[in-house]
């Protein structure tokens, strides 16, 4: 089957720069503060082909170019070009200033068995996606889908229009007519939308129809009165993960989560939806773990992986954030995982090498890794001591030497020096970070202060680096109220992923209820930036010195999604692409609780029910093994079992 | 004075990238074969500054961001900024998908003065071109000037309308109504615009007015009696350089060869403007030269050599062509020579050494610049026994070697392994290709066919290489009829200045008239990109395969320019950007000349008159000498001098 093809990374990297010049607030926009890559303007696509009958093609681009069918010329215009049985070189010559795409069809079809060239020397295979099959759709357009929306109400205010949308949006506004100027104010929250601090606003110039830019809103404040029509903007990806158990508000939090999700689930997966809408390395790493339990998407996945590593050579940490460049070599093997073998790390593996390089050429004599002065050091929005070494920062790094030991073995090359590095920076951290006294790693051991915040345990947990001191990490950060709680989703999601691991499910289940729920009880229709439940919500609407600064759907959030997914549903891949998969359901003290998991990137799925005592799971693939009450159970493929406690 | 600036380098290859991207043939677009880099897509600009008393600025942009003034941020919007009196700081964040560009004028004025970064941790000073003072004169749309052009003459032909424009012209073709479809063909001769396989041309949809993309014509047939308007397109230069002299076809030379490079000087200096109208190193070396001598525009210079050399890593020869990339370096020490140090060098300087690593790193064990399979050995247009190693691309490199050392010098670097590499390579040249029996350099020492053409022993003479066999090479091979002539302007450039340097300026008078001569006799309105007097013309409008396939406006054929003003008006830079020059003029059996040669980019001109033994001279700037007859006189600024043969 035919598809558009383009130089591999290309398509990705063009969306992402067109989608990071986007972000706009009050009257500016607001560029990313970091690199960002493009598309090749230059390039040779190239097949042979050998053809057993005579047939024809018809060849379709974006972009100024021609076809060569050995050697003789013809545009992109879809005319049928002849070609006689036997052998042929099909050339494609192909520049855009924006991206150059190609779509073959017919006697010979373009997919991602062409080689391409950016004119370097080197020929690479093209970069595809099954999407884009059609020749009058083309990828230059990213495929959205649009639906209407309707107000849930629409009041006076203010001298003008208040519509209500009912929960969180993200769409594109349409003004019947501008007669006057008019001012339209977007919110996430009443309050924004009626504020001249709004962060999303447009004054729009007397004129006919006015079609907005899709942006993201529950509320909008037109300044007059006049037709206003909303149409959701979202990435058409079909639900596959569901969860429901007994307790409503635990589905509550569950649907509201998917929602964020999926809002942010966009060209890449974006922190947020209403302010920055970029792409971030540690944010994404997430995203990649919830996708896995909701919609299993290969393809946002890639587009994300690529888009936030750009190209050669290395301009800096990624997102200008030293942890952030590790997060993106753990998610190459969090990928692997998800995905199995196809290819893709392979391609990535060049630019996950540089990348590693520039990380380990900037630590200090120990081997940490350190701020050198133009990067960030951002490991959560907490209070921590960031002096020199940071004990968080050096768990990201080993445990990102230890991914690319591993995936070097992968790659058929000898990835000695990574686990050598890993080793010594384990007793490194040991030594400088570890306080026996406190039975806690301390966040940095330059200062003096020997402050313990919660993030660096929860990574010793989370990565079993923790070892024996595992009981008192537990016990004296994790369990211990006198240790600052976390504020954010952001890291609440490693912290209850290490309790789960910890056997603490019901405790996460508890504090599931008293930060998400507490958020869903004060009527939020998706999960916020960050949030405390100690105060009450209009009172926590701002963020980063502007009034409505805080993002109230990002994707961070929606980590019960995952949590629910891997450790009560209990469904995780222990091979490859889930070539091998356990199912370790776990009630935690829910009466029932039934849902499906999704197994691989295109189909397949395992379904699972608990009511009290027993178990009924069904897989429409092989290779699963269901573990309940002690026992272990073969999951045929397509067949379901149901076991109890007696069994 | 404020301009908009953009990150060094930016604006020309966006420009350049554009240009490249239009060639189109027949029906189908040709992209060149090389990587294109474009401008950069997200960059900062940055300047500090100090104000005695308040004030005020307004700030504008090409792309999507802000201007924050101390950490404040305001949109591009012309609005009134305001600035207190003291320090302050001043960046400008933007992006664009074309390229970014920044105009701030007031208190603070963009110029070249501020900083710049790309995001990869480096600072560089901002490109800036003082063509682009207005806000409102954005520079991404590229500043041609326009002209109405009224046909010579108009008839009916093979069914529809045939113009003839009076000669070869380049500009946009407007069709005032496309009731039908319509069939438009260009031609640089009658006979291609009335053949279907004219290079240049456009099928037209039914519709309303059709405004074409700027192309190349003399000719235009176009299929219906349609309203047909012509606009010309031209860079505004002024003309600077004169020659007029007792030989009226040689002043028709002369304007010819200048109408044909103003033709070509567009946003680089083309090849030529009907087919590929790309930018090609060897080409535009020459064209640096010709300009010296008539537009000596700067800007058109840099945009070129910015252009050619795009961005590191090198990915391959420039244009492909190995001799291409030793011009590009030659090209360097013409600039220097021509316009001074005004820091461009420096700035490329980078550049020059990755290129010359990259040449260096392809020798052969002798020291031998080959071809490695993936490039291209041009030379010239002429047959000639290509056989591994050219001799005349030995002395290409040992010319570039030569220019890096002596450039090393003014970087203040250590040159002397280029200088010991050419000292090397002249030693090679003269055991491998030198032929003593035959008194002349051989094309190739691999074959044993111990060919000779006149290219390798061409460069000998010109870049001083020959010692004691300057006479011989003279006599046995640039006088000797035995050896095939040049058929191509271009080398016919180096042969004659050869010739010159060697003091036979009556030869080459007599040269230019039998090859350029009988060229504009013929009726040509442009110099050709080949050409052979012995042929009837008509037979000889083909090239490429292609039935019209031959240029007929190619800047290289504009050399009569560069020879007149360098070796008959004779004036010459012997210290860079003129600081010094000489003037020897040289009659060469005139009655009469007289011509100006711009001296310095901006102002400045040399006016000599020779009638007979008498010599007038007169130079608006310090800095000259006149020699005639044999002595020197000092040109004291704006004096004129007249001196006869009894003084």
């Amino acid at each position: 089957m035919a598809a558009w093809i383009w130089y591999f990374g290309d398509l990705e990297l063009y969306h992402s720069c067109r989608m990071h010049m986007r972000r706009a607030e009050y009257d500016y926009h607001f560029p990313p503060f970091w690199r960002l890559d493009d598309a090749h303007r230059n390039v040779v696509f190239r097949r042979e082909c050998e053809l057993a009958q005579a047939g024809a093609i018809r060849a379709y681009a974006h972009g100024q170019g021609m076809l060569e069918v050995d050697g003789k010329r013809y545009p992109f215009d879809g005319r049928e070009i002849p070609l006689s049985a036997g052998r042929h070189v099909i050339e494609a010559k192909l520049m855009s200033g924006e991206v150059p795409l190609l779509f073959v069809d017919g006697a010979v079809e373009s997919d991602e068995s062409w080689d391409v060239t950016c004119y370097d020397g080197r020929w690479v295979k093209a970069g595809m996606n099954w999407y884009f099959r059609h020749p009058d759709k083309c990828p230059v357009e990213f495929p959205f889908a649009y639906a209407p929306l309707a107000p849930a109400a629409v009041e006076a205010v203010d001298g003008g229009v208040l519509y209500d949308f009912g929960r969180e949006s993200f769409g594109v506004l349409t003004l019947g007519d501008t007669a006057e100027e008019t001012l339209l104010r977007c919110g996430e929250s009443r309050q924004e939308a009626l504020s001249d601090e709004a962060i999303v606003q447009a004054r729009i110039p007397a004129g006919g129809e006015a079609r907005l830019t899709a942006r993201a809103f529950r509320y909008v404040w037109v300044s007059r009165d006049v037709a206003l029509t909303a149409e959701s903007e979202l990435l058409p990806l079909p639900r596959r993960g569901r969860f429901s158990c007994s307790d409503v508000r635990l589905n509550r939090i569950w649907e509201v989560a998917h929602h964020t999700f999926h809002l942010c689930a966009r060209e890449v997966f974006l922190d947020g939806v209403k302010r920055d809408r970029w792409v971030w390395s540690g944010d994404a790493y997430q995203s990649y773990l919830i996708n896995r339990y909701c919609f299993h998407d290969r393809e946002t996945m890639r587009r994300t992986i690529i888009a936030l590593r750009g190209r050669d050579p290395v301009p800096g940490h990624i997102n200008t954030i030293l942890d952030y460049s590790f997060y993106w070599i753990m998610s190459l093997e969090e990928y692997r995982l998800m995905i199995g073998d196809d290819g893709f790390i392979d391609r990535l593996w060049p630019l996950a090498v540089s990348l590693m390089d520039y990380c380990l050429a900037r630590r200090d004599e120990n081997g940490f890794a350190i701020n050198e002065g133009n990067g960030w050091i951002f490991i959560d929005w907490a209070e921590m001591d960031k002096t020199y070494a940071l004990c968080a920062e050096q768990m990201l790094l080993r445990r990102a030497l230890e991914a690319m030991a591993r995936l070097s073995a992968l790659m058929g090359e000898d990835g000695a020096h990574y686990q050598q590095a890993a080793d010594a920076l384990a007793e490194k951290i040991d030594a400088f970070f570890w306080d026996e006294e406190k039975g806690a790693y301390i966040d940095s051991f330059a200062s003096g202060k020997r402050n313990v915040t919660r993030h660096a345990n929860i990574f010793a947990l989370l990565f079993g680096y923790a070892g024996d001191k595992r009981e008192r990490i537990l016990h004296n950060v994790l369990l211990n109220d006198a240790v600052p709680a976390i504020r954010t989703p952001y890291f609440k999601f490693y912290e209850l992923d290490a309790l789960c691991q910890a056997g603490y499910q019901a405790e996460v289940l508890r504090r599931i209820g008293d930060y998400w729920g507490s958020m869903v009880d004060g009527g939020a229709t998706s999960i916020w930036e960050e949030y405390s439940p100690d105060e009450p919500m209009d009172a926590q609407l701002g963020m980063y010195g502007d009034k409505f600064g805080k993002s109230l759907c990002h994707a961070w959030g929606a980590s019960p999604i995952y949590l629910l997914g891997r450790w009560f549903l209990g469904v995780v891949p222990t091979s490859p692409g889930y070539a091998t998969f356990d199912v370790r359901p776990e009630a935690a003290g829910l009466d029932w609780f039934e849902g499906s998991v999704p197994i691989g990137p295109w189909v397949g799925e395992v379904h699972i029910r608990v009511q009290g005592d027993t178990c009924t799971a069904c897989a429409t693939v092989e290779g699963g093994t269901l573990y309940w009450k002690g026992k272990a159970y073969r999951l045929e493929k397509k067949v379901a079992i149901c076991v109890g406690d007696a069994q």
